[in-house]
């Protein structure tokens, strides 16, 4: 059985998306429960109309919700221990849940997570992992905005992790990683970029395989299983290619609507259509992973419906079920142990006389 | 009169694209004349084919020609002073051109246009600037990855700069300006990210309506007239996006010739795409415009056809038609005359008393 706790009152749309996008989940897995967080009385009437979702689920009544733009330390001082988000993560820290899912604002959501979960003991800062619609079929890319900024060795963690994810989502040996640059020479690039390509280079990681650097268009044509960069670039990143498809998808709808010739042509071309749409839907590839918690966190599109919803319940069951946090923790234990100890201080003083 | 100089061995096909690239653009304008610089033995059998840019242009024979994966500190050891990329750069700053155009490698251009033509006095670093088609219409994105990485005041002159190029080039009299960050929170957000919009706020600039921060989704719906970011950040972001629009194009055509249904209605709703496909056409949006500088460089795509060299060429007859560098120039002064001038040493010392 995995057990799945749900921050229920998260997203733009609370309860009317979370509910109904559980339930659907459920139609998927006969393996799964349910740990539901949120303000009963809301809940109640929603909930009466999924009876299987209820009849395996226990919920928990919290009355405190978080709101969608309240500040990180904000909603950790008003929320911590008692909202519904809060109490979904600490589901998986007293170990109740295999995996929390909220729809909630990023920022409270990553504070609380590491408030609660606590960073892993080799890791020094979390991530986000993005799944991201490829020619090839998908790719994960990290860290889409947990932090900004990233060192060297904290872009090697993300690429250690991503690897990781890699092998619990796609089901693949070992991964191909790239990490994101404005160039593909050595030379060019950012100082920590550069730094990191050598150290993933020398790590010479077992479990993942290091391709070098790649650009922006490399992610939309799957270069790489696993792209990796720091938070403020990955975000933007990410921001500006969902930007671009809508655009598109606006465009060629107000193009199509214009002309009677074209809106036959739509009918009959309808089959690609849904074709692109199932490939490029952002609800399909909703549900960004927290990636280097002691514990795992997947955080919804805001804004998604309940079918979105459903797609980041799935993405939190594969990560259960494949041994997420079990892969990236022998991962680590690999790395580290290879790595060869810094020198005692000892060694370092008879070394100067 | 306005005279272009042309770096007719640059980009991926050198005078197989420039030339007719050229004549087109010379179609569109009656009052422009060339100078050629390319390889002689090359180009005059293709200029033959086109009288009317050879009746209009001054060939200069170079036999240095930067090749595409050149680096910089290369191409300008080996091509400096006598390249055809140099002397076209060379031929704006000695007056006799108004504008270079070069589809050359974008480093070694950078490289050579700072070199040769030095970053305007008030100016710490020079950005290239991007042209972003919007659901609105057309946005700037600068920088897209003249330099990696820009402190608060660069990110101001940015602003400035991109403020003016828009004037230019939109024909609007105080165009929107926004800070690419990663929320629209004034607490989120990298260090210099913030701290530029708070000089710029101060600055009060007169030439811009400052928007503050945007995110990577707002620049495809032409939020603001102007996105400024640093170069690392928009040469990701930007291919990003032309990633994205290249992976839903490709989708969009497999899926249509994989129906007979699909292809018959591709057909009649043909309008429709060619519309999307106009308002998406990277080539009519081909031309980075090299900002800061004392003289005004485009960089066009290296891979782009004719058609596409002849948009950055139309975009540099624009920049010096609508007088860019004299708008820059104007837009610093203001600003600068109207800084406070930092407290004098003795004041400081008189204060401490």
């Amino acid at each position: 059985m995995i057990r799945i706790a749900i921050d229920v009152m998260g997203g733009d749309f609370g309860p009317d998306v979370a509910i109904p996008g559980a339930a659907k989940a459920l139609e998927r897995h006969n393996d799964v429960t349910f740990l539901l967080y949120g303000q009963k009385s809301k809940c109640d009437p929603i909930l009466a109309q999924y009876p299987a979702l209820r009849e395996k689920s226990v919920f928990h009544d919290c009355e405190v919700s978080v709101s969608m733009d309240e500040k990180p330390s904000q909603a950790l001082r008003r929320g911590r221990y008692v909202s519904s988000m809060w109490r979904a993560i600490e589901a998986v820290k007293l170990g109740e849940a295999d995996v929390a899912v909220s729809a909630g604002n990023t920022g409270a959501l990553m504070a609380m997570a590491k408030f609660c979960l606590r960073t892993m003991a080799r890791v020094e800062r979390p991530a986000i992992a993005g799944i991201w619609p490829t020619l090839k079929g998908e790719s994960i890319v990290l860290d889409v905005g947990a932090t900004i900024g990233a060192d060297s060795q904290q872009l090697l963690d993300f690429a250690l992790m991503g690897g990781a994810m890699a092998r619990a989502l796609f089901d693949i040996d070992r991964p191909t990683v790239g990490l994101l640059n404005v160039g593909v020479e050595e030379v060019k690039g950012q100082e920590e970029v550069r730094e990191a390509g050598r150290l993933i280079r020398e790590a010479d990681l077992g479990t993942i395989d290091y391709r070098g650097f790649v650009e922006g268009d490399d992610i939309g044509k799957g270069t790489v299983d696993v792209v990796v960069t720091e938070g403020f670039t990955g975000n933007i990143a990410l921001k500006a290619a969902e930007g671009t498809a809508r655009q598109i998808t606006t465009l060629l709808r107000e193009a199509i609507s214009r002309s009677f010739f074209a809106k036959i042509g739509y009918i009959l071309a309808k089959s690609a259509f849904d074709v692109l749409r199932e490939k490029m839907d952002p609800r399909k590839v909703n549900g960004g992973v927290f990636l280097g918690l002691n514990g795992i966190v997947i955080k919804s599109h805001g804004g998604t419906d309940a079918i979105g919803f459903a797609s980041a319940v799935d993405v939190g069951y594969d990560m259960v079920h494949n041994g997420l946090t079990a892969k990236i923790e022998n991962d680590l234990k690999i790395y580290h142990a290879r790595r060869l100890p810094p020198p005692a201080p000892e060694a370092l003083v008879a070394d100067e006389e």
